[in-house]
């Protein structure tokens, strides 16, 4: 998505470790019109599948997520990371490992929320070793409901999430894909696909 | 606002000691659709005032401040919040304690994002006690940048925050006032007004 792409390059900032950091628009600045298209064009490559709630992991895959669930009429639940969970009977829960912080948090959602009947579409920011994405396949899994596809606004194709999720069959969306950093410059996979 | 107050009444679960939850449509699964309306209705009740940023905190606060941001058409930057913080040069920080959890976090945003040019909403999900926005407007100050009102979506009016923002003069707007829970009933601020 040109959008996306223009504005990780204007304003993406590549750190040390292959880190993007992107938070003028994406994790902690938002940009909602961004956002709202970034919704519009989920829509659109979702058009085929049957959707009736997106998921997502707080905090930074709730912006696209309810841009998603606005432009697409279903409701968007946010699963909420905490380090440890006592009390987890009336919870869905995956433990999620984090190669950037190097700490494992678990992911819970109400059991309330998720059901057989529900036909999900999960949406986050990023996908890099898929290790979040993971985290909520293995709880919609739990809840029996139908996994329609994985929308992700910024994937780095050369992590292993990507690959995970083509084994498997699931329907991925990238709407910008990183094939490498060089030098501080961000390589986009068209770039080379065009060239 | 009339759709807010219909969602608590039909959804709403009053919890003890006065807890309202409100995981059904705005601080787990949310209703995006809700979420577009309530932003709406923000816009009105500032339409006075020149707004170049709106400011929430992670999590719950996000989806009703994006969608005043969309309609607004300003950027949202929602504050971090952290256990603990080492490395902070780069931050404006408040510490928030909260009566629900019984414990304190740091709250904080990058000071690349809030300039002393910049006239602030604050949009969050709840005001109680108000120590969320109490943080946000100490953050607010420091950068020097000006308050111009504050927006939540639902207010609890027997808790001390509404009379902290009104003894200062801020514009604070609460799109539901929930002025008691009896036997597990809530009652609205409105409810009495109009008797």
């Amino acid at each position: 998505m040109q959008a996306v792409e223009d504005k990780i390059r204007t304003e993406g900032q590549v750190l040390p470790h292959n880190v993007l950091k992107v938070d003028n628009f994406l994790n902690h600045q938002i940009d909602p019109q961004l956002m709202y298209a970034i919704g519009e064009e989920f829509k659109r490559r979702f058009a085929g599948k049957k959707v009736t709630k997106i998921l997502t992991v707080e905090s930074s895959g709730i912006a696209p997520a309810v841009m998603a669930g606005l432009v697409m009429h279903v409701p968007v639940v946010f699963a909420r990371k905490h380090k440890s969970l006592t009390l987890k009977d009336h919870l869905y829960t995956a433990t999620v490992y984090s190669y950037t912080k190097h700490t494992s948090n678990q992911i819970a959602i109400s059991k309330k929320f998720l059901h057989p009947d529900d036909s999900v579409l999960i949406i986050d920011d990023f996908l890099a070793n898929g290790q979040a994405v993971e985290g909520l396949i293995e709880i919609i899994k739990a809840a029996q409901a139908t996994l329609q596809g994985v929308g992700v606004v910024i994937e780095k194709t050369f992590q292993k999430g990507r690959q995970l999720l083509d084994e498997r069959g699931i329907q991925t969306e990238s709407l910008a894909r990183i094939q490498a950093f060089e030098d501080g410059k961000i390589i986009f996979a068209e770039d080379k696909h065009e060239a």
